[in-house]
């Protein structure tokens, strides 16, 4: 199962290198932003003051001080009671699934996931060979009753979830649905696992609050650098408390030691060096004009039987065809008209997602957005016509 | 049972932090070798030239031009046909272990591995639960015929060997010995993964072949910059054909989507810049200088009851104490006389190993070798005549 929408994103990745492609295919960050002076400038203080333990072994959580910046950040932001030696350090949060899979899914473990889920978590996990129990996504959350039921019928070990602007629907969880889904977790004793890598990236509504406000130990944080520095650091960060972070820091030790000692401090130096939340400002403007400009593209040329999410932050909107369409035969013209999206069925590990696209706005500029837009819009409108004049 | 050796090892590197005491228990090279000033020019000529790249998501198995690195230089080297397709960039050779695991071991499958084995590996692998079959290792390469036993009665997944200047023993494969390695496993038809991060610390000796040779798409390589450049950069590298790699590389993506971007270039930019061979050849001559001093030492300061291993490069020698001894037992007081050691035990996966002791030559300088090999030897002799007075 897994392998198949790995291949398969592989693929249309191939195709939106091709020139003159205008790609809402993949998702990355625009590197118009990537503070490339500034981490320069990190990397000459860091080799200048300290180079040999920067390019020396370290040990698996750190590096200390990167951990203790991650900790403030989330008492100074959000309020929360997180101490530096709940941090571990990984490449990306996509190693912090990986960790989360190999310390707690036994081949045949239930899991709970939403549906449509993120690519990545699905790709991590599966490797362990969990039973996937998806529970569907509504606007504001998971759906709660069905959630509950699952967690009533099956031991889950945790459920796994992209709490704010989701990728790949760009839902993010409402105040409400949030205490909700802490009520039926803590009914049954479930471990959260709240990914967060888009939740800084908000140009609209509140920053509300983290799972583990409600569920303490029982909520296992990941958030991530590499959407507001940048991806190619790798760098990412687990957030959990001690009887959960014994059994990562053992994972991450067999896995790969530590994650790269000269990026983990070139990364703190640039944070000690810039105004984080000013560079982080200078983005999540840009990506709303960007989705702005999407969402407004969508309004004039998608037919009104083609519904999409309106996310408040992130890097992706989430279209629903109307019945009489696939995503996957739009696809081949879209190409054609040099358009790249991701159609909706990597992200179901149980068949769905035939009617949905998700659309990325954070790595093409406005102009290139109404442009790719308009040509989708075209193709939608004449698959409908050409289907309509058939069932005629 | 991996997790009793892997709390054990943090103990001790716990203690070797301590003010004052001299180390042989870590396995890190030696600071004094880092190419700081290089890596720091070389920093900045990756992100004045290409600073976007370096920082952006990339594909799986790159960064291109340091694969093709990688295997230019196993063709002009070693003389291998190897091609750049066949290079995957990973974070240190741990990394490659833990992608074999993930690759290849379901729970229970048979592994045959070395008698002390790598520690690294050990770790990396048990998270997979596979059957640990250690099989001797003897003064030039595995016990073949205890092997070719291994893999008669069971269907052994692939045998794991640092085949030069192993980590614990300092053990290097002759030539002989790889040649019968390579005829048992090609007729059982099983995959060997040779792990070679030590194999261009050589003081003394020939290069000897890879299995790669003789077994073709049956042998997966590792490599490692960690010890001929910086650990810190956790770099590394598996080679292994198309069928291989195909696995290799869908755990890679799953696990932390690839390698750091960065510092792949700057490695890349780094050995563009600079002679490897001659900065290989400054640390190769030292760590000679340092396992001189270590062998006269130990034949000035240690009872002619104790055997040790004369590795012919590497950074580890291998003790065995006379039977009445124990390295547990000499634990303590060597702690207490400020020296420190990793007791054999770790390195068994069925018991054994209470008689020797891996010390690590590479990360101390001869005047501290001489001083801490005396400590040691005092504390055996002591030993030693107490057991003696005890007995009689």
């Amino acid at each position: 199962m897994s392998t198949i929408p790995k291949s398969f994103i592989r693929e249309i990745l191939h195709v939106t290198v091709q020139p003159g492609m205008i790609s809402f295919a993949g998702g990355l960050p625009n590197p118009h932003f990537f503070p490339v002076r500034e981490i320069a400038a990190a990397a000459l203080d860091v080799l200048a003051a300290d180079g040999d333990s920067a390019l020396q072994y370290s040990t698996t959580e750190r590096y200390e001080p990167l951990r203790q910046y991650i900790a403030q950040r989330y008492r100074d932001k959000r309020g929360m009671d997180v101490s530096a030696d709940e941090i571990l350090i990984t490449n990306g949060s996509q190693q912090g699934l990986d960790l989360i899979g190999k310390a707690f899914i036994d081949s045949g473990d239930p899991i709970a996931i939403e549906r449509p889920g993120y690519l990545g978590a699905i790709q991590a996990f599966a490797v362990f060979e969990p039973q996937f129990c998806p529970v569907p996504l509504l606007a504001d959350g998971v759906d709660i009753d069905r959630l509950s039921e699952v967690l009533a019928q099956r031991r889950v070990k945790f459920f796994h979830t992209v709490i704010n602007f989701q990728n790949p629907s760009g839902t993010s969880y409402s105040q409400d649905r949030r205490g909700e889904l802490a009520g039926v977790l803590e009914r049954y004793e479930t471990m959260v696992v709240e990914d967060d890598p888009y939740g800084e990236l908000r140009f609209a509504g509140a920053v509300e609050p983290s799972m583990r406000q409600w569920l303490g130990g029982n909520a296992v944080l990941l958030g991530s650098f590499s959407k507001i520095v940048a991806p190619g650091l790798r760098l990412g960060w687990i957030c959990a408390q001690p009887d959960v972070m014994d059994r990562l820091v053992v994972a991450k030790q067999a896995g790969d030691l530590h994650s790269n000692s000269l990026c983990q401090r070139i990364l703190h130096q640039y944070l000690v060096n810039n105004d984080l939340d000013a560079h982080i400002a200078k983005i999540t403007s840009a990506y709303k004009r960007q989705r702005d400009a999407m969402v407004r593209a969508m309004e004039e040329h998608f037919p009104a039987q083609v519904s999409f999410t309106r996310p408040e932050g992130g890097m992706f909107i989430w279209v629903t065809l109307p019945e009489a369409l696939s995503a996957l035969e739009l696809f081949e013209p879209a190409v054609q008209q040099k358009v790249a999206f991701v159609p909706g069925t990597p992200f179901f590990v149980d068949g769905g997602g035939r009617r949905n696209m998700r659309l990325n706005f954070s790595n093409a500029d406005e102009e290139s957005i109404e442009e790719g837009i308009r040509r989708l819009g075209r193709i939608i409108e004449e698959q409908l016509s050409d289907k309509h004049r058939r069932s005629s």
